[in-house]
């Protein structure tokens, strides 16, 4: 297997996400493709080089211009159509590469993902997933980020995509919740409302409506939203996760004994902020295009790249888009059907 | 002043609510009317009396009725018409209380509130507002849950409602946020965009979006969201924060060193955990109808009911309801010029 690394994206720069690939090859029997700026990208790659065994498996494609963090991803990828995210999915298109990882623009990623490889068939909007960790098995939230006015048959559609991803973690029969302000059925919008009756009609394994604070209960598999909602929750996750250990520590500097106290159970937090840490988990899989993509955060270490490497070896290995593609065909003949 | 307290509804019932208000009278010069069951509220009041200055300006008016938690809020307010939250709604009504606080169904007590007390003059739809933690002042987000479905004048509403609401934490010219997924002009859905030129248009201290991530910052004092938005960031703030504090306990108990840290530092998190509690800082208040209410947490503790009875109080002392006339009044004014 082979997969395409941006190697330019990412507010670490080329040389951490070349550590990344490098950690990815040594722990599996993979090939990667590293696209940026070949003298740049072969410089570090030589620094590296330790002999080791699997480090010729990597190599490197040429690709002139980077996506900035800022631009428009709509201009950049019309403009800069040789830049590392465009190249990395064209040889994902191309049969070159099975998946293609990125941490640059986001909005940019899926752009040239859509441009790359298109759309499935059924599929009327990509979006992106998200992975959140719970008090027991992650819980995969679709959509964060790329569609933020939905229709009903969206978020019947990311359901079932999310669901097919949900076979990363070996889940066989993912319960499915749709986020709402209520249990009860009738509580939400009318977004909500009109998306629970086809859920409830489908043969999808969906339990109902979940609210906010189920998402980290793990008691769903899957949790459904529009893209506005989910892009939201994610970041008010994060920004929760980030503003709660600074109080915790400006609380802890007020006293020497809090400090030891803090010294003594450092482990133990740093177990915790691993468990909740998104570089465990990879990254973002974007999902409903005719191929593998995976957004990784801006700030994601060589450690996060090389488990969003190992994400995509597994959405390839669990073929996770031929169960997107079987699960919308069955519910297109279904609708069929009912007419 | 006289404050109405609904002593029936709450998960910890009349006892710790009669509890709270006692706490409130003691703390300050105030008067309330605990509203329920009369016998069963006398009985508590005599078991807690101490001959302590202020007890006596306790007062209990009878209620027959109670609305339980799972009821429908629509079918509870009419057929239960002498329940303990219509009649303590029902004093604020007749001037014979200045604010109602309830712990009980929050549905219930919306739904109390609007026919009891009627929507304020210019107002479309009253709505509850919720105050989060952050590391700095606390800020005050709107709306979290009375209205899921929404125009941008609603939310257009909610900023100025929220805004007069800042005052009670003595925020003069209170700064407004647009929850939205990016911070740049143009980022969100339909109903952002559109709502973020009326308030760009206003005179209102608005500046621009806010993200998820941003909630916990302090940058602005005011956070305006459509309901059913307002109702998840809500939950999910308390679930994770649930959660949260649930992995660092497991993995706190995972060595003794660790345990024996977290008891040295166990005053911190004490802290920390005053910090977010939403006890510290009263109650969702509800905003745009005539007169003044708060909506309690159902685990309102006795503690939680004191401190919601002093930001009735402050409500009151600090004239929100007033500003909030005047603001719509100033905003219809600026319309009608327009037009």
């Amino acid at each position: 297997m082979r997969i395409a690394l941006d190697a330019m994206g990412g507010d670490y720069g080329p040389e951490e996400l070349t550590r990344g690939a490098l950690l990815a090859v040594k722990q599996t029997g993979l090939q990667i493709t590293l696209v940026g700026n070949q003298p740049v990208l072969q410089a570090h790659l030589d620094s590296m080089y330790s002999g080791a065994s699997g480090e010729s498996d990597i190599q490197i494609v040429h690709a002139s211009e980077v996506v900035e963090m800022g631009e428009s991803p709509v201009d950049a990828i019309r403009k800069k159509k040789d830049s590392s995210v465009m190249v990395a999915f064209d040889l994902v298109r191309q049969g070159q590469a099975d998946a293609a990882v990125s941490a640059g623009n986001s909005g940019a990623t899926m752009a040239a993902a859509v441009r790359k490889l298109g759309r499935m068939e059924h599929v009327s909007r990509p979006g992106i997933a998200s992975i959140f960790p719970t008090l027991k098995k992650p819980v995969v939230m679709m959509d964060v980020g790329a569609n933020v006015d939905c229709r009903p048959q969206h978020l019947f559609q990311f359901a079932v995509m999310a669901s097919a991803f949900s076979h990363v973690f070996d889940i066989e029969r993912p319960r499915i919740g749709l986020l709402s302000i209520g249990e009860e059925v009738g509580k939400g919008n009318l977004l909500v409302k009109e998306t629970y009756t086809r859920l409830a009609a489908s043969s999808l394994n969906f339990v109902g409506n979940v609210e906010g604070r189920d998402v980290f209960q793990g008691n769903v598999d899957v949790i459904v939203c529009d893209g506005f909602v989910g892009n939201i929750c994610l970041k008010l996750s994060e920004g929760l996760a980030s503003a709660a250990m600074q109080m915790v520590k400006d609380e802890i500097m007020k006293s020497t004994a809090a400090k030891i106290g803090y010294f003594l159970a450092r482990p133990a937090f740093r177990a915790f902020a691993r468990r909740v840490d998104y570089a465990e988990y990879g990254g973002a899989p974007l999902l409903g295009v005719n191929g593998i993509g995976i957004i990784c955060h801006g700030k994601s270490s060589a450690e996060a790249i090389k488990n969003a490497i190992l994400e995509a070896v597994k959405m390839v290995d669990k073929k996770v888009n031929q169960r997107i593609v079987l699960g919308l065909a069955a519910n297109a003949l279904d609708e069929e059907t009912m007419d």
